[in-house]
């Protein structure tokens, strides 16, 4: 068999668990691949730490093991994007800064394949680099950037090629869907919640780009650019993450019978496309609400085979690493034939505010009598019709209520809160909380 | 491009779907395959009922549109197997005897890719057919025989080869499902609900191969097949199915939270496979107790990246479809790469009665005092710890219990029921029926 030979960038969390793979599993990746898998490099700053904890040999380290300077590395890393024994560089340093783009360019333009579980990167700045990669005819494979070992690019490339996704929507931040989860199970609030979850490893020390939607956006902007063929940005998509939930917004959704999940959704009708990340009431019946704690879900309708549900664990060393290994054997088998074909669509990005959806609101105002009746009042003058009203708690000097209503646009609920405040500015308190229901 | 021409053999309920896809979504599906896919003739004994249905051309038919003879329609599957003109044929016409055989075998060694959805044909003959498709490096697809669209050959086969499979289990079977679910749920008897099923279109006027778990069991076979390179006999596995289900076990099972699903199970460990399809009770903690109606749900465990669970429609026509028309763009685009290497292995089959579970046995006696001392006792005397034993339900003449056990083998349970019937041979009224516990 010919042998394949591999470099890693990055020996961290993720790329210490694939050499690992590449070690433990020589053999059988080899047979499934049809070459000889060969595990040549390793760039890492600390090559220690990473070669002890799993088991790697100090001699696979450029600099044989060794710490290095940002500048050798560098060096190293030059060297082997420049070198003819490598046939695909595994990219786990992580972040999106242009060194790490730059690198990614790089590779592609060397001949190399690319696989790598950057979500940030591909996601604000994969345009260059699907570009690079094509010019060079090169492959990318970045099935662990989205959700780690489920199956879910692959599914969309390779899988539903012989129908067309209608939508995709889930739950694809483990972090975010553990807090909602203790929040939800344990009565606690965020705070107590989040530091569970950083205790427990579920969330980083610095957990923002998990808790503010960041990170499942990335992944909604990759998942919408396979089934849809359309760039959505960041700024378009304006995420909202978790961080604003109170325990009453739990009690709320508990009410309607629903779960609060940070869903990403992104959905395709008539040439448009509707998209958006933020927490959502899921119904009770709808299975994504019983996906619980670090798990996530993708679940996509496609036109002629309907429902699928992929569930798995989101995160995770060597569960990203298995799925960047099965990258490889991918490539080392299909290579030539791979240059992905990604469907080029005029489809419109449409704002959240023009979603129709039944949406929950919850009010927090004054607590003096005719507030409900204010409310309701300005909510039908917007032609919306109420599902059901909460019943109202009084705490203090506030109270807090919240307001089914039967599917509008977000639009129409904006007119009706600007509505109430300009009849009576002294009644909210604060921004009311609005969230779409999913069925 | 280069064309890419298909032949369709059986213009079914499944075939007429396969059709109308490649019809419907030929500029899609070229683009996909990176070949001009051509739909180029269909064998059908009779033409008339497909293209009504899905709106076909009737000269895609060989004969024109008239209805065929078998003689005719075999002529014509000769001619088509031996035409230059054709690369790829799906097989729709189904069943597993030595015609349906013979023409998949013969499609190989004519150098044709073939794609089937025949599940019965490759798990009770596969062999002869895999072994002619890999003599002729063709390349056989076989997604749609497993559950539909629900992408679990490709998830086994690509998707998860930086792993290692520890277990498959799975409700690979609608029709059942559709019946437990309204025993369970509508408080139905077996009759009934497959009554219901038949009325809804669930069931097939004669469900045989579906209640008695043979289709089950030919879909697991499969998956053990790609997951461990075993090839499992329908006679190794003697599959139980749901037609004995009673009521009664229902409300036993709902007493120590589960639900009775029909599961298929085949599990590595220490170079063994155990595998199994029966009726068992499924915790209500287990996602699978959650999968209800039509809708099958697969679950593995691997290695490095943990559970994994897929979930969709396991049948319909344009679910099966459009499987099967992604087999083919994987095909089209991959072909010469492909020659799937399935890993041949010396795994020892282990019989369901080593397997290690928990148990819920249960017992329909004569109604008179002593018989739960007489049975707790034989099954203690089997060093068998019992976790729970039912309320006595009296009925009549006979009374009925149930007894959940801790973890042991069936061969235990089974020493234990022979030790009562020994005793008291007037007791048991009726084999008692025992069921694996699924945490």
């Amino acid at each position: 068999m010919k042998s394949y030979n591999i470099a890693i960038f990055g020996c961290g969390i993720v790329g210490s668990g694939v050499a690992r793979i590449l070690l433990e599993m020589n053999k059988e990746l080899s047979q499934r691949a049809r070459h000889t898998i060969q595990l040549k490099r390793i760039v890492e700053l600390r090559p220690k730490t990473a070669s002890g904890k799993n088991n790697i040999p100090l001699d696979l380290f450029c600099g044989g093991g060794k710490d290095l300077t940002a500048e050798e590395a560098g060096k190293y890393i030059d060297e082997i994007i420049h070198s003819d024994d490598i046939d695909l560089i595994v990219e786990t340093i992580g972040g999106s800064n242009d060194f790490i783009y730059d690198t990614a360019v790089r590779i592609c333009d060397a001949g190399k394949h690319l696989v790598t579980a950057n979500k940030a990167l591909l996601a604000l700045r994969g345009k260059g680099i699907f570009e690079a990669a094509r010019k060079n005819k090169v492959s990318i494979g970045f099935e662990a950037a989205v959700c780690a070992a489920i199956p879910v690019i692959k599914t969309i490339k390779e899988s539903f090629t012989g129908d067309s996704i209608i939508s995709v929507s889930g739950i694809l931040n483990g972090t975010s869907n553990y807090i909602l989860s203790m929040m939800q199970n344990e009565k606690l609030e965020f705070k107590e919640a989040l530091k569970l979850a950083q205790e427990g490893g579920y969330a980083e020390a610095d957990p923002t780009l998990d808790i503010n939607g960041y990170d499942a956006s990335h992944k909604l902007i990759l998942l919408a650019k396979l089934a849809f063929g359309i760039d959505i940005t960041l700024e378009q998509l304006s995420p909202i993450g978790v961080e604003n939930i109170k325990r009453e917004d739990i009690d709320f959704a508990e009410e309607i019978n629903c779960k609060i999940k940070l869903v990403c959704y992104a959905k395709r009708e008539n040439g448009k496309i509707y998209a958006a990340v933020k927490p959502m009431m899921v119904k009770n019946d709808n299975f994504l609400s019983s996906v619980n704690g670090a798990t996530n879900a993708v679940r996509l309708i496609n036109k002629y085979s309907g429902r699928h549900i992929l569930v798995g664990s989101g995160a995770g060393s060597l569960e990203t690493a298995s799925s960047i290994v099965a990258d490889i054997v991918f490539i080392a088998r299909y290579a030539e034939k791979m240059k992905y074909h990604i469907e080029q669509t005029n489809y419109d990005f449409i704002d959240a505010k023009h979603f129709v959806f039944p949406y929950l609101i919850v009010f927090k105002t004054v607590d003096i009598p005719g507030i409900t009746g204010l409310v309701t009042t300005s909510i039908g003058n917007q032609h919306i019709n109420i599902d059901t009203v909460s019943h109202n708690r009084h705490i203090k000097e506030y109270a807090v209520f919240s307001i089914a209503t039967t599917p509008c646009t977000l639009k129409q609920i904006d007119d009706a809160i600007a509505e109430i405040k300009k009849n009576r500015p002294d009644v909210l308190l604060g921004e009311p909380k609005v969230m779409p229901i999913l069925y």
